[in-house]
């Protein structure tokens, strides 16, 4: 499959969500852009931050800090005006700025409930930063204040607009090899220092699972088009205990599809691991790297994958600002469904490994 | 590393076995072959048959088969003498034949401690094919044969010879990127036809666990240099009922090595995958294609792996040979204490996955 073929193709892989790739949407120019703002400036805002230089539908116009000195620095370099700053005190007066259509909530995890119910209520629209909550139950809470503010709500699950990991989706859900039998994918890199809220149960919620393993729950659903209906799973051995005291340094699980497919995970901070590999009755598919931010590679029984590498963050922004813009719902696959099912497995992983039994999980 | 750093290598790698390559070997001329007889004339064993035929230190001189028809065709094929053809009931007086110095018993896994131990009390040295038994006591009893019969033995472990699992050992074992702290490796096949013996329980002992998962745990351990201590283990779904009835279809399980390694591996019928992969805490080596006869294709932090792809039965038959002529030793990592130590690991998954418990290993 070349480029212009995946161009074709995309928009049934990502059930209609336009990709909007820098080249392409400079041909036309949108009236209107939407106005993001940001609320918590760590490292991934800043990432995030940067990459939306490139949209076309939104910009980033507002931001939320709990520290001063950050609001003033990202002011200065990204032009935003002192009434579109804000703190965690003050935030809720957002909801009388027309500048900021859109709350992008990239706190540490025990926060994004909050700022999600809160953001709901300042009657703007909602992306919160994966994992969606703490559990299943904050899922619920989060979905239903959005619903009931007439707001939309949207997971960053970014590689829902990637095209390699798109191209897996379509060759596992399309059944290009057949029906897939097994999905072997893990995500860790070598992290942890003294201080990190990641390493805080109480704000992390867990260790990386939570940040990591999200992504291969996610790849293992994306590539079957389904839901895991059982898990098993194993805690991985402590090498650092003082900086892995509350969350788990390493954890090893296995997920059980209604079609018979297996999907088997590791996500760690012990080292670097990033892969995605699917087998199928008749072929396989694979990517590494598959989940960090590339560039990517791929292939799969029919040769080498060849596809743009692109600007996730610009990428996953643009689409979700263009289906606000013309008024169309959010679909549910990067909605809050999404990510309430993912918490579902997560806390069915988590138990699974406490408990060492096999855990089913009802939707 | 390329190919001539490879050829100094090795020898350290591999504990000192040669590894011929035909083109090396044709340099020398050894003045004594030994003579192999083939027990079993299934598959592999035509297989090995063929392959031997590059071999610089055996040959293949004597056959042993229940099928009066093979020994025929067979024997035209290879020009084995009538003197050199045996049934399952006459193979005993293989002890009075000078051809034959090696018996490579290649039958049923349930086959294999009875003609390792008739082929010692034949004063003849044994190679037996992977899995070396149905379970560790088995394996005792074998090794317990050859040592009161003055006889060595090895198991069949060709990729102890093959260059690329050779560099994923001495990545590993050597810590080149750090403390190995995640394996993972796959190997599955569709594959299960009515009939087969592998699917019979009574003849093979267990599904793909015994046949191709054997390889993942030689891999966990020869890229950590240790051996598991504890391992979990999960059934797969079973996909086509009929075929296996006694055996499993699929198999997940987790090593845990007292280096705080983890090895994660999945066994199939179901599917193709052939894969090994290894993270250390300052970068990752892998091998896909891994554990088929190749070619390889091996790639690591540092680049591109390129070694010769060889013919992996000639240079395990040679290896072995050669030290048979020079009355060394068989190495532990090819002996009957490998062999037996990855039938305590085998018997470990099952019983994790029947009881759905962690089991500890003790050696």
């Amino acid at each position: 499959m070349n480029r212009r073929t995946f161009l074709r193709n995309v928009s049934v892989a990502s059930s209609a969500l336009p990709i909007v790739s820098p080249a392409l949407a400079a041909m036309s120019s949108p009236a209107k852009k939407l106005g993001v703002a940001l609320v918590g400036l760590g490292r991934y805002a800043e990432y995030m931050a940067y990459q939306m230089k490139e949209c076309q539908y939104c910009e980033f116009r507002g931001l939320v800090t709990g520290t001063p000195s950050k609001a003033e620095s990202w002011s200065k370099e990204y032009n935003i005006p002192e009434k579109n700053r804000y703190n965690y005190q003050n935030f809720d007066q957002i909801k009388d700025n027309p500048d900021v259509d859109i709350v992008y909530v990239i706190l540490p995890n025990a926060m994004h409930k909050e700022f999600t119910i809160r953001a709901a209520k300042a009657k703007k629209h909602v992306i919160v930063e994966k994992p969606m909550a703490l559990n299943p139950a904050e899922c619920v809470e989060m979905m239903n204040a959005c619903r009931e503010n007439g707001v939309q709500l949207a997971v960053g699950y970014r590689l829902h607009f990637e095209p390699y990991n798109l191209e897996m989706k379509r060759l596992g859900q399309e059944k290009v090899f057949g029906p897939v039998r097994i999905v072997e994918t893990s995500l860790g890199y070598f992290s942890g220092q003294a201080g990190e809220w990641r390493l805080n149960k109480k704000l992390a919620g867990g260790g990386p699972l939570m940040n990591l393993g999200v992504y291969c729950i996610q790849a293992g659903r994306y590539i079957t088009g389904e839901d895991p209906m059982a898990v098993t799973a194993q805690f991985g051995p402590v090498l650092r205990k003082a900086l892995f005291s509350e969350v788990e340094e390493s954890i090893t699980w296995q997920m059980q599809f209604p079609s018979g497919a297996i999907c088997t995970s590791t996500t760690t901070c012990a080292a670097g691991i990033d892969r995605l590999y699917a087998s199928a009755e008749k072929g396989h598919f694979e990517l590494s790297p598959a989940i960090s931010y590339g560039p990517f590679k791929g292939r799969s029984t029919n040769g080498e994958m060849d596809f743009p590498q692109i600007n996730q963050q610009a990428a996953q922004m643009d689409a979700i600002s263009k289906l606000l813009l013309d008024n169309q719902p959010i679909p549910d696959h990067i909605g809050g469904l999404e990510g309430w099912k993912d918490m579902k497995v997560i806390e069915a992983v988590y138990k699974a490994a406490r408990t060492q039994t096999k855990v089913s999980i009802t939707y």
